[in-house]
This record gives structure tokens, C-alpha cells and sequence, in this order.
């Protein structure tokens, strides 16, 4: 038997999205900017993707724009809503449990001078409220949080945070990085106040290498790819039909049906997590419930070292995640975000992630409960102390 | 019958092109980054793409970086290594006929106090090394000229200019937008002194949304999307596997019996000159011969609208792009490159760029040139003079 749970890695793409990519790569080929018929068919295309995802989020269609990827549009939100904002201050607040395409863009401001308040998080991996305010200043033009911690898929109080933030600071604007978030959410910007929105097309079922950015149209925001002036100058470069029109069919999908694929989702996670939660020397780090996203459960399996797990479980055909696996920056401790949450040591360097879609199932979680029954024993058996 | 002569716009991907961009989203859809097999066996992908690229220029595989496109190559080729290297100099040289993907980000140094010398052009587009050796200074950082001039067609000389820069000013780093060049001609960055090269999958029969920039091991360059430390820190962002594992197929079939392809593609251009000279009130902008690439022929027909005769084409299945069709930034002037080459004003609005693939056949030229001599007289009568 097969079981992926790394769906918080990536996604297996959905038939009717390789349909789209292959029709746009050998018939409907051509250049959006080109005037002739063909260049006509492939902007319907990126309209059509557009129109879609507007929808979702309930947004103005003008307001969407694709980009390479999630950590593209996070790298865009953040450096550019800062650089076109500095004159009103030079403060940006963000959260010490953001992805790595959150902190990196952060850190490179701190070098153009930027002052950067980094929040910190209580033992399930959320931010305090209290702790926002108190942060909140004058000058601080950007605050960027993300919507569901990829490690811990602990749900961040996004609403309430842009709502405080509109309130205290209404000239400063609202990122959310929600990667793991939509599909999973109904998110609704404009109505919570939030002026930026990252996704990435790979997180749900669709193709690698294309993403959007949600950028309110009052925003103020630069490009970050300069050029021959598509998406309206804001994003340069051919735009990537494919990519686009697998994107739009991946999203309609992941909509679809929602409640029932939300419940499914919470339905393997509890499942799941009640039986894990029944082996001795084990602890769920996330948090369950409301709080917590549908698909994620981080689990530290005391005494084995997460690395060795893994592999002893995709030996099985079992493929989850060491902590982080989407940092292969090699300058980052193998995980800040279990650090902030201040995590004990012994779950430390045994923590892994099992992330969920709705093509899983109660078998495969069964198969992977029997194989962990079966390993942890001889793997805890094996570990140096 | 169609005739599709708009492969410099973009080009149909080929078939064993859309085979692995199937397979890496539908079988092999890992995440690179993600340490089980499925992680490894994406890697493969990247490895396999990235060496038969590095052996296409003769340079390393760890000199080859994947972006999403052209654009982003040059954005990144231009910005960051002028930031990267400005304590030694704030001076940039580029031409006067560069793609919009290099004038915008030159412009956006210009913000940033960089001094930019535009080299001026002669009547077929090409650059004089005279001016470029004046040009030259001893703060002069980076040069970038571009191999091919999309609407022209004209070959720079860029071997001539890179063993100049060298010389004059071995310090500087030498760049070239390689995009209507890679797959077309031999390049061998190291053999020229080429630091840092920019090439876009679509324009070689690969998928859109990639691309790859060349950096020398040796210069300084800071990267321009940050996050989780993919590609040695120089480019995060989950790696986009289908779009690599394709342009990878694309690139190997492009230098695959390289020889008999630049020559088929050379003798469609030559038997389409031919022909459509001898056409009344006919112009061929770009250089004919070994001046030109082998495969763009940029004609003016005097006393029709270029935007009129594209349509009047499309409507006989023939597609050809007026000018720039990559440019659709209304801010700048239709074609900087037709004024630059100081182009009759009778053709500056009557000049259609004809681009060929391999997959093009001289009956498509008869058929395109039945249908000139048909469409002409008659388009010509109904234009205002």
C-alpha cells in the first residue's frame, strides 16, 4: 500500500488540470500578448483563471495577479508594499513562525534599514493579540501573517489581527501568506481587511511553478519583475498559460464542494489523530479542534530521530514530512518554529508531519498506524541517548 | 492551410515536452525538497535538466540556475548584480534595442542612482564596438547586450564585446539576454567571457513559466527571490519540476542534429527573403546572411497598417507578430527598436516580424506569399495616406 501525507509538500495534480496543461501546451500554445487569433485564445485562458479565483475569494478580477509561486508572491507582498510605502514609516511586524519566503524577505529589509518586529508565539504555534497591539506603531507601514503555520498547521487569528490592525494603524497594509491556507478556507479579504494574499498553485492539486498575489486595488505595492509590461506592468514576463489555466481548474476543484471536502479533511485528521495519540511517548504539537487547519498533524515520536522515521516509514510506502521540508536553507535551524514553540527537547529532533488531502483515506491511515506499531518499538530500540 | 510564423513570440511544445511535464504531475510529483523518494526522484529531474543544459554551453551544472522565464533571468542578471557590485562602480552599459525584460530593470537602476549608457544602433540594429569601447570607464560594473534582437533579428556582436569588456575592464561582468539565441547558435559563455546568460523555455518549443539564468561560478550576484534556500540559496521557491524537466527535453532536442536544424532554418529564411523582395514597396529591416539570425525576418510593406495586414493574415491561418509582441507596456513607444535603426517612417507602422521553427515547410511560404501578392494591392488601396 501507498500512503502520501506530505500533501503540506506538495500535491499530486488533479487529471483535469494536466488536461488543461496539455491542451494550452500543444494547441492553444500561443503568446497572450501576441495580437493575432492565437495570442486572443491563450488570454482566455489566464481570464478564465482569473475570473475563477476572483470568485473565491470574493475579490475584483484586477486584483489578481499570477505569479511564479507562493514564495514569489510573499517575496513581492512583503519588499515591495515596504519599498513603496517607506516614506510613511519604516516598521514592519510579521510573526517568528513564518516560512522561510516570509523571514527571508523580512531579513532582507532589516538590511535596507527597515525595523522588523518579529511575534511571538504561544505553545501551539498562535500569536497573542495583545502581543500585536502592543507592537503596533506609528510607523509601521506592514503587517504579514500567515493564515495556517505550515509545520503545525496551527490556524492564526488572522481576522481578529487585521481588524486591530485597521483599527490602530488604518495606513498600514495587511499581508497574509496563506499557502496552506486556501482551498481550506473560505477567505474572504475584503471583508477581514486583508490587502495581500499569497498562493500557491502546487498546495492544491495543481501545477508547480505558477501562484497568485491578492493585492487590494487601493494597495500601494511596486513590481518585483520588471519588463515588457503584462498583468498590467505589475508581474513582466510571458505569462505562463499553462501554469495559469491549471491553477484556475485547481482552484474551482478545491471549491467545489467545500463543506464536505473541509469535513472529510477534519475527519482523517481526527481519525488519525485519536489513534496516534493512543501510542505511548507521543505528542500531537499542533493544535486540534477549531484552532487547528483540517489537513495538518505535527506528532513528536519521543526517541526516534525524525530523519530515521521517515525513512523507515517511506521504506513502507509512507511519505510524511521531517518538520520542514520545505527549508533547504541550510543557514536556518532545522526548525525555528518548534523552537518557538518552545517545544521539549525530546520532541525536538523527533517531531514529523503527516498533511492530508481528500484523496487520502481511513485504510491508509490504518496502514500507516499499524506500520508506526510496528516500527517504533524497533526504531526507539535502536536510538542512542 | 496555417502557417505559424510567430515562434519568436512563443513556439508549440513539443511532444516528448508535454510527455514529462505530464509525468512529473500526475506520477512523479514530488517535492524536491522533501527528503523521502518521492523527493529524490523529482531531484532527478532538476539534475538530468540541469546537465544537459551545462553541456549545451560547456560550463558547470552549479552554474545553471532555473527561474520562471526570460524576464525574471534578466531582472535578475541586471539588478542584482549591479546592487551586488556597486561599491566598485555605479556604471552599466546596455543597448539601445534591448528586449523591454533588460530597459526596464536598467531604468529601475536609474532610480537607484546608477548612471546607464544606451549604445546606439546602425541601420540593421547592431551595435558599433567603437562605441562600446568608449563607453567603457573605470566604474563600469556590467554590461549587457543582448545576442539577438527579437524584432530584428540582428546578431550583436557579442564575442567582439564580451573579449573587449575583458580587456578594457576585467572587472565588469559581462551579460547576455540569450533568449532568441539559445537553441539557434553554439554559445559557449566560457569560451567568450559571457559571466552571466539568460534563456526562456517557450521560446524552444519548452514550456512556458521557465527558464534559466547562467552565472559564471566566479561573479557576484545576490539573489533575487528569497526563502527557503532551494538552488543553493540563489533561487527559492519550490522548484518547479515539469516546467525543468521539460525545458530540459527542449534544450536537448534543440542541439540535437544542431547543424541540419540551423541550416533548415536558415534556408526557410533565405527562400522567404527571396520571395518577399520582390514584392512592390517591400522592405527587409534586419540583416540578411550571417549578420542575422537564422530564423526572424522583420518586413515592412509600405501603405499597410502592420496591425491591419496581421489580421488580414490571421484570417488565412497565417500568424506573424507587428514589431513587438512581447512588448505590451503601452508606456513605451510601439517599437524603440524600428525608430532605433532610424527605419523609413512609411515602414515604421508597416513592419510585420516573420518568425520560423523547424516545424515550418517552404509550402507554408508559398502559401504566405500567394497570399501577400493577393492581400497587398488590395489593403494598400483602402490605407489613408
Amino acid at each position: 500500500m501507498e500512503a502520501y501525507f506530505d500533501n503540506s509538500a506538495t500535491t499530486r495534480c488533479l487529471d483535469p488540470v494536466v488536461d488543461i496543461v496539455v491542451k494550452t501546451m500543444k494547441e492553444d500554445y500561443g503568446n497572450p500578448s501576441s495580437r493575432h487569433g492565437k495570442g486572443m485564445e491563450a488570454e482566455q485562458y489566464l481570464r478564465k483563471s482569473r475570473e475563477i479565483i476572483a470568485k473565491t475569494l470574493k475579490v475584483k478580477e484586477k486584483e489578481i495577479f499570477f505569479t511564479s509561486g507562493g514564495t514569489e508572491s510573499n517575496n513581492w507582498a512583503i519588499i515591495e508594499t515596504a519599498l513603496a510605502n517607506q516614506r510613511a514609516g519604516k516598521h514592519v511586524v510579521t510573526t517568528a513562525v513564518e516560512h522561510a519566503a516570509v523571514i527571508q524577505p523580512m531579513m532582507y529589509l532589516k538590511e535596507l534599514g527597515f525595523e522588523v518586529t518579529f511575534l511571538p508565539v504561544d505553545g501551539t504555534g498562535r500569536i497573542s493579540l495583545e502581543e500585536l497591539e502592543n507592537a503596533l506603531r506609528e510607523d509601521t507601514i506592514l503587517v504579514s501573517m500567515m493564515y495556517v503555520n505550515n509545520e503545525l498547521g496551527t490556524r492564526e487569528p488572522v481576522e481578529e489581527a487585521a481588524a486591530l490592525v485597521k483599527k490602530k494603524c488604518p495606513k498600514a497594509l495587511f499581508h497574509t501568506d496563506a499557502i496552506q491556507a486556501y482551498g481550506k478556507y473560505q477567505i474572504y479579504p475584503k471583508k477581514i481587511g486583508v490587502d495581500l494574499l499569497s498562493v500557491s498553485g502546487h498546495k492544491i492539486h495543481g501545477p508547480k511553478g505558477v501562484g497568485f498575489l491578492y493585492v487590494d486595488e487601493k494597495a500601494k505595492i511596486r513590481p518585483l519583475i520588471l519588463g515588457g509590461g503584462q498583468q498590467k506592468g505589475m508581474r513582466s514576463g510571458t505569462d505562463n498559460v499553462p501554469g495559469i489555466a491549471g491553477l484556475g481548474v485547481a482552484a474551482e476543484a478545491a471549491y467545489q464542494d467545500f463543506a464536505a471536502k473541509q469535513a472529510l479533511l477534519r475527519s482523517l485528521k481526527e481519525y488519525f489523530s485519536e489513534k496516534v495519540a493512543t501510542l505511548p511517548d507521543t505528542r500531537i504539537n499542533g493544535p486540534l479542534g477549531e484552532l487547528g487547519a483540517p489537513h495538518i498533524v505535527s506528532v513528536g515520536f519521543a526517541g526516534v530521530r525524525s530523519e530515521v522515521l521517515l525513512h523507515a516509514l517511506e521504506e513502507r510506502g509512507i511519505y510524511v514530512s521531517s518538520g520542514s521540508a520545505c527549508s533547504s536553507n541550510k543557514t536556518l535551524p532545522v526548525s525555528t518554529v518548534l523552537r518557538e514553540i518552545h517545544l521539549d527537547s525530546k520532541y525536538l529532533d523527533s517531531t514529523v508531519r503527516f498533511s492530508f488531502c481528500t484523496q487520502n483515506t481511513k485504510e491508509e491511515i490504518d496502514y500507516c498506524m499499524d506500520t508506526l506499531r510496528e516500527l517504533l518499538p524497533v526504531l526507539r530500540r535502536y536510538t542512542r541517548h
